[in-house]
């Protein structure tokens, strides 16, 4: 889900795209609300900023939201025994910060006709701000400023009898982004959009109590197995009974988010049998063939670019070194900085290893360059410890559109490669050399054969290629979607 | 407003009644937030637990609520800048403690299709557990667990095509007592049900800015002027263009509540010409003529027995003096005390002054008795102290019935009058003599001639007989209102 | 105690003065630590601005301090369960606010060579910055800027061998008020100064256990007994052995402070069997003997003024009256109030009754005028309330000097009856009329044929005549105690 | 610096050693406060539980401390402005946590007869508790429990007429381990105990400006130049005058921390012209060397095993793989979790890339085993992954003593190679194989031909071969140093 208000700053120059949630379910099991939290933590990185989760006891739900990290805020005995029953849901948000917040974290919760609904999304509603406008026309109320409230105020809105008629009721008005996963009193129901542009995976705990994730590295924290993807376009109900499968939406081509394998899933998740990290080692083993380059060792920006580093060392045979160490105590938290502080961003993070480097041709894998603001300031500090040559080598295609999806991207204008031809990026940068990997490199790296006409995944950030219509997102995220300001 | 779910316990047994809210507003005033403040802190009394104030600047409103007292919270450059705009409406809670309770604290705000919706309520809609029901099952969502929210959904849902006539549309499905303050783009609007059970008033500042309070007192803090009551049944609407009066109702009996002048209401604040002060003075002095007694000093119960006290001294002659001296820094934050601390409670705010009272004949005023446990201790107290004699005269009459109309009372079997005979009660309290005034000394002392078959006020927490429909009253404020917990 | 710091500034014109602290000592009960955290919390008007209690189990010394008042801080099972032992001291502070005041906080402890010692102290050394001095030359280390540390290290550095000795030893270097409670591993100590400026009352507790106090009403709260005042000059040491009674001050004319009768102490504490609020009663009488008026009504300054006022009604037969209300809801935290709030300073704490007073010829009766600022604030608030004639009447001489005994005065400069005339004094209040008490109808109030040659009390304050040497004070509360500035 | 109380359990079995200090200074900069505060980030490796600044301005000195990471507390506009000065010191602390340990946060400062004194403080002193109870007795009054402030009293105490022969006058009666930085109104001054122990090195910002800290990565982040370490023995004093370089101390054989070298310094600081990297990939290379074995892949454990990993890869051509993930949202934050999320300790960490491990025999690279139930649970988690052999490579000899030299280690009982032979600890923790780094394998990664007789570094955790005097050591860390317990 997304929050369409505007973003707080944050201190530094964060020159990375950042996923904005993840989601986890879990139905039937004495321990759910702990299971859910250690969900929750395994996917952290898909969502720093506030957590949730709701449970339910047979007779009502209870709740548990904090702005923060799961580990700092979920944990405890206190939350955990506030949240009894069987059933749970959970979510991780990337988003703004500040108190008033806390009525966006998710999962969202309504008083339906046919009882309570709790509701956690990943993805985002494209069209949300038209559905919004015609609700309250209707006579809605909203809570929250989220894109995800629509779907709920559309269920309740519904006529339909069964409540599974009145969320795909929902669903069919909504255009975009969503894998969704849903608590109510006698059942958990999982849907993942028609092209299924986020992930959303099942499990399966001590033979039978089914699970709900967006990555399968949710399931390892809890021994949990990996049993499948939910599907594009698939509807998963789960209930005391046994499990439902529908799929009530008209059928398309999948499009599945290509970037989740080049940056936001955890390395040790996998799809298709297959980790992250060997993908992205194949993503460094292509780099290395389409643009090596003669050099004393390959560096990874740590740590997203150290599993494709890896890669154009192993094919490369040039040695992996720590060429920068990374300064694990930088937290999220350098709050106002002063000037003589904020102006060390860079180095606050990282430090060349001076006396590795010193004199050294060097080769930097970094995961992708988004504003470009960072790689400068990277390539200076490597500079300036000394090495003789630095070529730069990028793990995915140039990053030229923003995503309307889910995943927090600049406007257009500021993605450095849709405003800059390849030599003015390398010299901007300060690089000797700078090379991206290609569109059919990447598409070889996760095992096709190069990118079709029609495509596979969803490239849209490299390519352009929206996959779904796009109504409200032109312009439409600055629009103004609550008269209120609070504090 | 009420907030129909089960209250915390306060840590000591505070046994007074509480009224549960006040309300102000202001149009047109450059600094409309400071003057809202100023005049919730001088409407603290009527609700300590929460305050909230939302403003309107031509463009959007500002919200600014907090849990405590306005003068902790409300009064720093902070909030107030936080707040800006020329006009604004506030209100004070009395309620449960706690994070997630933040969502009940008025005003309450809401983006209708003709913009926004910001509402105060003082008093209780006694019906609305049924509306609720209701508008849940046409799809309706609610955010809070606040009786005042159904208002709001009523008018969402209302056909009509002017707001006013939306409001009206949706306070003719309304049963209780209601004075409301709400502001709009274009509007401020006041309403107070029609037996006025809970009052409202109407005041000018610099000569035109008007406002609105539930006493006089909230205009005296700013300098302003008192104009006149909103009638009972009376609708105000003011807007750039002026001031309109509708009375959509029809018309019945007013009943106000006769116990602000016993103890709501401060003793500054005015009513027809008269301080409250006054009032209570006539009452000690109708107490002292109804059954006064030989003594050597008559002492109030702090604080507000006092002005009754000096009626009675006046009249009676008798002495009065500070025999019970009140420690102003009980805050009311003895949280968690240990048994030894808690086993001391009247003694923590009250002591008596022994060097005064020693071999005394006492009398005793205070204003009522709920559950009759202060008044066991603070008898106790003042024997331990040494006085000869005690003599208790209760300056209303004895407390029988509940209040559905926005007081906090204990249910009907907790009131130490509904369960006891009088002989018993002097004897549990364990004083020389009880007196309380009677029902037409107490008419008498607001000025009528006694009172009447029907009567000029409602009084049905002294004699069962309650001016409106009780629809969700029986049992009703323990049902669940809400299948939510949150922490 | 004192902190010779400066004080952080209140945010409204606080025009009183403000007794500096209170201490409370127990020895030899089980439930030692709720007992002194009652006696702090009954002497609460001896300092608000942070306490701490100190106990001893007999094997280690306990402590617990806050910043803020008792009943908020100190009652909890937590802090109780926190101060374990049959021993314990207690203190009130009145001091700034900021975090690191925590190292001033009382009681301060030592680890001595003989072992723990922790102290108590109400009063001011007025020698302590030449002692400060002096110790740090010989290698002593001050962890506060407390004046009350000198006499810990002055204890630490004496080479005499019983702890008793090396207190006086350090006492006899000591210039100033103080009353002292000790607590050791063996001996609980109360010390008075040689003159007695400051109140200290010896208990007891169920036929035998030993208490200590400022002031008797710390006992009422505990259902304790009133012995006797600890004696100008002694030194009492209480153990398991017994009790012992020293005499190691070279005896002079004893000088208790006047103003603890006018105004410090609470009006239900006794000396000689007298209260402070019939004491107050009588000055009132003696004002209305003094300067009487034709008038309507005596009206108290609430709260202060109140038993003066009902004396003075008593003598004179105006009736006493309620014409200014106060607002309980004032508390010490307008934190940085707007300058339109700031502005309505006085009528933030109280109002006038504006029905009552209107057309009225008034009293108005306050305990003193330290700066006058509030005195014209309230004379201008019952003028626009209507009263058509004002007079002013003062339960105390002009207070013209400073006191350095442990009450927080302004300068001298500051002091309206320092720097005015009478007539002028009038004429810039706004009133009709203005009389002081004289000093010697002060003495009568207080039981003397009036004030002697060689005066029974210290009134510094009102006479400038100061009964001990004040080294450091001409100008030294400004001298920089500490090179360190800590946030 | 130790502070000698007992410490907190942290939440999770955290099975590594800790690092107790960090110290850092600069003297004569206009933005010396932001320097030291960025110097203590890159710093914070070495102590994450409090950090201070003390700044000198010419007339005050001015501090800031907090408890919890730099990066989180002091970096704002706020604290910086509130460290004004030219000189600055800094310090890092690993330690309890909680409200009263804010008093041991260094620097700790003192008002000594010559002016104000700041230290900050790496090392223990080991005769600590003798030398505190030898003060008492003469009169000193401790404020912290730290063993730093010793130092402070014995300066304070000394008879010497200038300030740097009070210190060494009080040096020479100190026993143990300490780096010191320490700031007076004219000096500041850098010492490091005779066999230098700890390290501390100089450094150089803008030609000139002369800069302290415990490792060179503090100069990288401030842009400033490595000049020299500081000598063992050494004591440099820096004046506006210039610098001055004493040795005081009667020379020994320097025995500089061997531990340091493989694992407490970041692997950018440099030593000797060599980064801590490169001796860890050396250390790496001894190993495989010394006890290679044939398998699939080499694994370190994150993150500290990394660099030792990588050399074993590059000398034993097995390939280099992050078969295990960090969990980077592990917080320090994990507060009381429930018995199930305790459970699952090193997984709420790490998570082992199953895809990658399935059927893979694998080498696992750690820095050191301490207790051993870290190893339990990962070489557990890898096997549960399907790694058809585990075999486990220490990169350090069996640790089989406690330091007493700042860091903080377990008694000698927990310690497993203390405990066990080789061939239990294999079988305890579940390996095929398991082996450690040879003492003399480790001296030759530091550059030496092996270990000498007497032996160039401190290898005590290794040898028990403890450099100085340990007179309270044996036992003693656990006696009682303060008889005050607080809250």
């Amino acid at each position: 889900m997304t929050d369409p208000l505007p973003r707080a700053q944050t201190p530094f120059d964060d020159d990375s795209l950042h996923e904005e949630c993840g989601v986890f379910g879990i139905y039937g099991h004495s321990d759910s609300a702990a299971h859910t939290v250690l969900g929750l933590h395994a996917l952290q990185h898909r969502g720093q900023e506030a957590a949730g989760v709701v449970s339910y006891d047979g007779q009502r739900f209870h709740s548990q939201r904090c702005l923060g990290l799961v580990g700092d805020n979920l944990t405890s005995e206190d939350v955990i025994s506030g949240l009894p029953g069987d059933s749970a849901i959970g979510h991780n948000r990337y988003s703004t910060t500040g108190d008033t917040v806390l009525r966006n974290v998710q999962p969202l919760f309504a008083e339906l006709s046919g009882g309570g609904f709790a509701i956690a999304h990943n993805g985002n509603i494209t069209n949300a701000l038209t559905l919004r406008r015609d609700l309250i026309r209707k006579g809605a109320i909203f809570q929250s400023t989220s894109d995800t409230e629509v779907i709920i105020h559309l269920v309740a809105l519904s006529r339909k009898p069964r409540l599974v008629d009145r969320l795909v009721d929902a669903l069919l008005q909504v255009q975009g982004a969503y894998s969704l996963v849903i608590l109510t009193q006698k059942k958990m129901i999982a849907v993942r959009d028609p092209m299924g542009v986020r992930p959303l995976v099942l499990g399966e705990l001590d033979g039978g109590v089914p699970l709900l994730a967006s990555e399968t590295c949710a399931f390892d924290i809890i021994g949990a197995k990996f049993v499948r993807e939910i599907e594009p376009g698939e509807m998963v109900v789960f209930t005391e009974e046994g499990t439902e499968t529908l799929h009530p939406f008209l059928p398309v081509k999948p499009r599945p988010c290509i970037f989740e394998h080049v940056y936001f899933s955890r390395p040790d998740s996998q799809s298709n049998g297959t980790s992250m990290y060997e993908i992205r080692k194949r993503i460094g083993r292509e780099l290395a063939m389409e643009s090596g380059v003669d050099a004393d060792m390959v560096i990874p920006v740590p740590d997203s670019g150290t599993p494709a580093a890896i890669g154009y060392s192993q094919a490369s045979g040039v040695p992996f070194e720590l060429g920068i160490i990374r300064n694990h105590y930088v937290g999220r938290t350098f709050i106002e900085p002063t000037d003589s502080i904020r102006h060390l961003g860079v180095r606050l993070k990282h430090n060349a290893n001076r006396a590795e480097i010193k004199g050294k041709k060097v080769v930097l894998v970094d995961d992708s360059i988004v504003r470009g603001t960072t790689s400068i300031k990277i390539v200076e500090m490597v500079r300036a410890a000394g090495a003789s040559e630095v070529h730069m080598r990028i793990a995915s295609p140039p990053t030229t559109n923003p995503c309307f999806y889910g995943v927090d991207t600049p406007e257009r204008e500021k993605l450095l490669a849709a405003r800059m031809e390849h030599t003015e990026m390398a010299k901007l940068i300060g690089v000797d050399s700078l090379a991206y990997l290609t569109i059919d490199g990447l598409y070889r790296a996760v095992g096709e054969h190069g990118r079709n006409e029609v495509p596979q995944y969803c490239d849209a950030c490299f390519s352009g290629d929206y996959p779904t219509g796009l109504e409200d997102q032109e312009g439409g995220r600055q629009s103004q979607l609550s008269l209120l300001t609070e504090a």
